[in-house]
């Protein structure tokens, strides 16, 4: 393994963050929970066109994990994440303890109204005040200049984005695309937990998207004609049961209108069923897509 | 007045702040509402020991006001303000206006649990949120390495303090002795409101305080005794209403036990009417005291 330097304390990397600060060198950091895979290489890719020095920290937040066992069951192997990042070239990474993020008795939150009460706010209740809390903590260590995070989570960029504006963190918040398994199946931590038939019915995510983007492409404007296209493909699924599939507006994550104008997101967040009872727990996939005009072209 | 630069962007006091760490610099705090008196000042006079630069913010927070009379009767002399921050040799003056540090759909709140339930949080619904989600946009804004409070707003600095280190900000909070009157009245920029009747019965709230150190100085450790005498202070003084009078542990605010046992800190607060109907709104004052063994001695 390339020399790749590990920091666990915050102070230590403050005090790295200066360095590089005065020496006018730009820092971009890459939060993760670690389990990395190749959604994560390619933020490390899209971090280096920003900055000097890529940071990346891997810390599986406790405070984001509405249940216990998701929390447990999260998968960990620190020594090949670390190699990992060190052949992608990360220049430093942060790998600090509970106990150093959440000192003995810490009692505060960062909490983003609004944005946080649909879609994976609504079905995980305190999940966002543990993401926002967190990445607070990590901005706050890393004095980073530009932080990326992966479309996937799509509300999350939207409220870390949020966050970062509000407070007024200085930091430039970069989303980079969802990267996909070659027959579509967005990369996530959590897939190694998909038993072979759920694996196969996990395509049905994409499926949903496919087919509310087809027929946006038609001309289909009505929400809940194309939310029942997004559904059926979802029930089709046996082992699936749909959390959410909302369209919403991609800035305010406020429903959209009953007849689509302007691009929406399709959210969608599905639960998978162990292949056979007592085959390992549930698995929670998200995934999304912004249909209708091209934002960007608006 | 001397050259004080005065800064109202949150982005150009940042690049301050990094050209000045960049150079070595360290940065002390001082952030204010205005209405500058003499506890303000020695506030600057203390940074001055411990940074290369002071900097004072003047804004009313708005969110830290639960009762909006009292942000709108909030006294305000910008001008006398910054000529005496210019005399005191303050190196820069941040005055952001309201929609600088909240940018249209803020919807974030820094908050502290726990030590924000009792004493003022427990009268001023929302007032902490305000305080605590102000100072971390603050000291986000001018990167501090010192940031100075007065102790009369004792709870104040516990959760500023508490925010700091739970979130990781790398900054010290430094608590400046409350400044007085010569008779003993805690200054305040509410002071002025007080009517000349008004401001003879505030002296109760000093009353109750040396009441209560001459009786834990006499050997009296019985919580409900000692407050008792506190009462009969405030009640003596008929334009006063006692808010609140409370003996806490002084780090964790809790309620000291029954009998007293090492420092305690007496904390009070008491509206004052008008000296006659229609003469100006009430005014809340606060004061405090640490009783018992010297913490610093334990």
């Amino acid at each position: 393994m390339p020399n790749l330097p590990i920091v666990t304390r915050v102070r230590e990397l403050q005090a790295r963050a200066d360095r590089e600060r005065a020496a006018g060198r730009r820092i971009a950091l890459v939060p993760t929970m670690g389990a990395l895979h190749a959604g994560h290489l390619s933020l490390v890719a899209e971090a280096r066109k920003h900055a000097d020095s890529v940071w990346m920290s891997i810390f599986v937040n406790p405070t984001q994990f509405n249940d216990p066992k998701d929390f447990e069951g999260y998968p960990v192997d620190t020594a090949r994440d670390l190699a990992l990042a060190a052949e992608q070239g990360v220049d430093v990474v942060f790998c600090p303890t509970a106990e150093e993020l959440y000192p003995e008795g810490a009692q505060t939150w960062v909490d983003v109204q609004g944005l946080t009460d649909c879609l994976c706010g609504a079905s995980r209740p305190g999940h966002f005040r543990g993401v926002t809390t967190v990445v607070a903590k990590l901005l706050l260590a890393a004095r980073p200049h530009v932080a990326v995070f992966g479309q996937k989570d799509f509300q999350q960029c939207a409220v870390i984005r949020r966050m970062v504006s509000d407070l007024g963190f200085g930091v430039e918040i970069v989303a980079a695309p969802t990267v996909r398994e070659p027959d579509g199946l967005a990369l996530s931590s959590r897939n190694v937990h998909l038993g072979p038939e759920a694996r196969l019915q996990a395509l049905s995510l994409v499926r949903a998207l496919d087919a509310a983007e087809a027929a946006v492409a038609r001309g289909e404007t009505d929400r809940a004609g194309l939310l029942a296209k997004v559904r059926a493909e979802i029930d089709s699924a046996p082992l699936a049961a749909l959390d959410y599939a909302e369209l919403c507006d991609p800035d305010t994550l406020e429903p959209a209108p009953p007849q689509l104008a302007g691009a929406s997101l399709l959210a969608l967040a599905v639960e998978f069923s162990p292949d056979a009872p007592g085959r390992g727990g549930r698995v929670r996939l998200i995934d999304n897509r912004v249909l209708g005009p091209n934002p960007s072209a608006q």
